[in-house]
């Protein structure tokens, strides 16, 4: 919980600002969004929004933990240790899809975040995404000890299938747009998850099972 | 060149104002980035600013347009009739590389219109993401035909690779604080490219190629 957070009377009131709050940042950015605009959109007064939150830095950075938790508990939490590392990946990409697929926001989100190194940025590396990579790497490594990938590099081959599927749902708006038709439906989202899952598997398969 | 952008007496000055502003409306988005502040940067005054370009938002477009008109003559134009599908595909990934090592704000300016579906939208897909997708899909098209790949959908496999290389670069200050060092020096950018062709290889080996 963001510091500073009061205790909340209403909650229900608390996550309509939170919910409007993550369109408007998503939307419009940190400087582009205003608390009024917040506000209206919760069908709250922003004496309600400034008591829960604090103030239009705190209340962004509550949206940004909001996210990230849910991605923790949703996707990287699902690990498993009685899975073989290439089912835990493949199981990570199925619910890393599922996560994007339901929180537009995520990826424009955090992606302002990096393109504008702002001052959150340090504690989304180090609360949230670099030990998401950490467990990203070991899986990978695991893998390949265990002869289900070949030797890669396990950090660029993190980063490739973070991108891979970041990237679509981030650029979905102009991937659609070139491609003439909504990339976000539901068909067209497993359609993508089929693709990466036969990329990375003819990408890290070892050289002992291409002749399958 | 953008509509109403007036015959420049000083090309020097308009270049200035141009780089001032590519820098700030890249950190900044065109919300944030103001023409003062852009203005200052160049070491024009404000007036020269409005005189160049009309106003912020032409300014923004013709921004974009110097990018991608250099995206154009630095990568797409370079696909050759005489060289395989394979080379070009491999030339283009070599020739991406470099322009976005040299064009840092080329993705975090293009990345804002997408997540935030701006005016500028339209002509940027029409005019340059269209084209430049389909030279792409040709080529992986080709690629198959010629048996250098296997038979994968060529309008994932062009996201796919765009995917993979862009959203390094747009994501690089994060990437590179979940690292722990630079990603952006040349020798990283090298192995990120390596990294990116060697996945590529192997994600696209016909069968017939596996027991290389």
């Amino acid at each position: 919980m963001p510091r500073g957070r009061k205790r909340v009377e209403n909650p229900a009131t608390a996550r309509r600002i939170l919910a409007a709050a993550e369109e408007h940042f998503a939307a419009q950015g940190i400087e582009g969004a205003t608390t009024d605009q917040i506000a209206m959109a919760a069908r709250a007064n922003k004496a309600m929004l400034y008591y829960y939150f604090g103030d239009k830095r705190r209340l962004h950075r509550a949206v940004l933990e909001n996210l990230l938790r849910q991605l923790r508990t949703g996707v990287y939490a699902h690990f498993k240790k009685d899975a073989s590392p290439r089912e835990n990946l493949r199981s990570f990409i199925a619910d890393y899809f599922e996560f994007l697929a339901t929180h537009p926001n995520y990826p424009r989100l955090v992606h302002r975040e990096a393109m504008e190194k702002t001052r959150n940025f340090d504690w989304i590396v180090r609360q949230y995404l670099r030990p998401f990579h950490h467990q990203l790497t070991r899986t990978i490594e695991g893998a390949i000890a265990a002869g289900e990938f070949r030797r890669v590099n396990p950090h660029h081959t993190a980063f490739t299938i973070i991108g891979m599927i970041t990237s679509y749902f981030a650029a979905a708006p102009i991937l659609g747009e070139i491609a003439g038709r909504n990339l976000l439906s539901p068909a067209a989202i497993d359609e993508r998850k089929q693709s990466v899952l036969d990329f990375i598997d003819h990408g890290l398969m070892p050289s002992s099972a291409r002749s399958r």
